[in-house]
């Protein structure tokens, strides 16, 4: 049985609810099980080895709140709409914004597990690593295992064990997990040109699974941008774009020729800016491939439509020249986020793409992530 | 009489010429003027006060190089093409290329200067960055006022004396300076945002004269790149879209609501991702807006329209979206870096914009620089 799609969302959110933890983690760790804990205002989550408690930004919980409204004080599970965190109320928000897949990020551990990675006593790092993907499995994605995407997480400090976690958890139904936007970033972990990486990308390879890369997923990506003196709308505003130089990285680094089957994806990146990107990127390669010792030998721009897809919530630029890269970009709703085309999504599509050919239209909106998700799909 | 225009190239380069300084420092700084140095194999000045000697990189000096000989080896006067630094040679080169203007930055001081800013002596300083303004209009842009538009340097840790600067070269009769990408990277110089700028603002406005904003024209701009392990071409690929950020920040910090007529160009930066860019700006500002504690009242895109100017070498996806911003695009020829389109400017033009239409290609090729550096062309 073939499923029929209408929209795939590749970036959404999990808001991870309070008692995830429990029962989960090795008797030898029981008692640093991660609590929530919730005052009459706000809600943190508070996990031993980790310095401060963790709140839940109420800019990542905004789903159903006008602009207005928009703040980025912490609030309480209460305060918020119950898709955030409850998956069966959130598959109800997906079918009234007409999409029929998310692909959603964790929050708790940031969005590419940095919390748990930076945790000093590396055993309980990974133990807390594979109770959540076992959550995200049994009891995340379990609502709707067709529906909801749960993005796994690695513990990325050590490169064997995080293959051998991905192979774990793909066993389980796991068919995506998340990468840093900025690796080198992270202590303990080397930035993705290093060949320290060669058993996660070997483990990608073997499994299908593609990587999500979410931007401002590494740490301290974009802190340049705060001595710059321009406030949070700056940050904001570049935040999609800085993925450009993840991007960059790998396809000059020679991993995508190596490693011809990876599949990335750019997530909440938009899209309007690649045909400039992989046009400067080949002009690149062409004047300046004999002084810099390049590491590839075809076009950046090949090596970009073979291994990198980009996806959007709203993009009128990007659509217009989708020609360029009509097989490499899909949708995202970012649910519960500020960003959210959530609940208008279907007149975001209609907007945007509403003249365009209806193959077009299908491959932005489904097709392109049932190939690259592997999903059962016509 | 007006002139008749082709081609204005908005971004090339000056390599200063031996004896620049020589008789143009005041008697106290006689002992310190600066010298140019030449082995063999390479040039560099010795600059008291400044720790290390400055080369010449090879890359800047790469005029009628193949791309197979690109290198960032420092050379002789005698191994470059004499258009790098002889004013009359550099308007034989431009005839050669079909280009009646060219706008051209400084290397020996920096792009905007900085070489010359950080100096600690700050009289000292000052004298350097007077010099050279006398020298630009005295000896290089003398070859041809109308064809040379040598951009001044100014001494931004005192924006009082700044202003003045601009104000007696204006009279002299430079019609254009640059600023830096990132000024909050420079010892002593605030961000753009901050009110001590105003004194630069006001004299821009009331002079009329444009500032050239050159990408990596600041401190460190983008020294996180490094980090990525990637090397060389990533750095070349990502510097263009670096200014976004610069950008930004002018978009959002309320300058030029404030300023209205402040003109700013963001040199060698390709254009491809602005229409990307401006709707990013516009979904922050309407989304964000009550939070953040916007700056502006108008929408980003509006304040771009009517202050901010993009140029491009070679940039196919920007001539495809022309559109959003024909007012707002110009050309740069790079000499002689190694991304320069020289001598090939005309084929260029014909291959990226044969198929347009005239009026539009005039904007692009001339129009737009006439308006926006006050020349007096048809």
């Amino acid at each position: 049985m073939t499923r029929e799609y209408q929209v795939i969302s590749t970036d959404d959110h999990i808001i991870e609810p309070p008692g995830l933890f429990d029962g989960r983690l090795p008797k030898e760790f029981a008692d640093r099980t991660p609590k929530l804990v919730e005052t009459e205002e706000s809600a943190a989550w508070h996990i031993p080895g980790v310095d401060k408690p963790i709140e839940m930004s109420g800019l990542g919980t905004a789903a159903g709140q006008k602009e207005e409204e928009f703040s980025p004080k912490s609030k309480t599970f209460g305060a918020m709409r119950a898709g955030c965190y409850d998956p069966r109320e959130r598959l109800k928000d997906m079918d009234i914004d007409g999409v029929d897949v998310q692909v959603t990020f964790p929050t708790l551990p940031g969005l590419a597990g940095l919390t748990f990675i930076e945790i000093e006593d590396k055993a309980y790092a990974l133990a807390l690593i594979r109770a959540y993907n076992d959550w995200l499995v049994e009891e995340w994605s379990a609502a709707d295992p067709e529906r909801l995407l749960g993005a796994a997480i690695l513990p990325l400090w050590d490169p064997q064990e995080a293959a051998t976690e991905l192979r774990r958890v793909v066993g389980k139904g796991i068919k995506v997990t998340t990468l840093p936007s900025a690796p080198q970033t992270i202590p303990g972990v080397k930035p993705y040109p290093n060949e320290s990486w060669e058993p996660i990308w070997d483990a990608l390879e073997e499994t299908g699974v593609p990587a999500e890369i979410h931007i401002v997923s590494g740490k301290n990506d974009l802190s340049a941008l705060g001595a710059m003196g321009g406030g949070a709308e700056i940050f904001v505003c570049m935040a999609p774009s800085s993925n450009m130089a993840t991007v960059a990285t790998l396809l000059f680094s020679g991993i995508l020729r190596k490693h011809p089957k990876l599949k990335f994806i750019s997530a909440e990146s938009g899209i309007g800016w690649v045909p400039y990107f992989i046009e400067r990127a080949d002009y690149t390669h062409r004047k300046h491939q004999f002084w810099t010792g390049t590491k590839i030998d075809v076009t950046p721009s090949d090596l970009f439509r073979q291994s990198i897809f980009v996806n959007f919530i709203s993009d009128r630029a990007g659509v217009e020249l989708r020609h360029h890269m009509l097989d490499n970009i899909m949708l995202g709703t970012d649910y519960p986020h500020t960003d959210s085309s959530w609940p208008n999504t279907q007149l975001v599509i209609k907007e945007q793409m509403g003249d365009i050919e209806d193959e077009e239209r299908a491959k932005i909106c489904w097709k392109n992530a049932v190939r690259v998700f592997n999903l059962n799909g016509s």
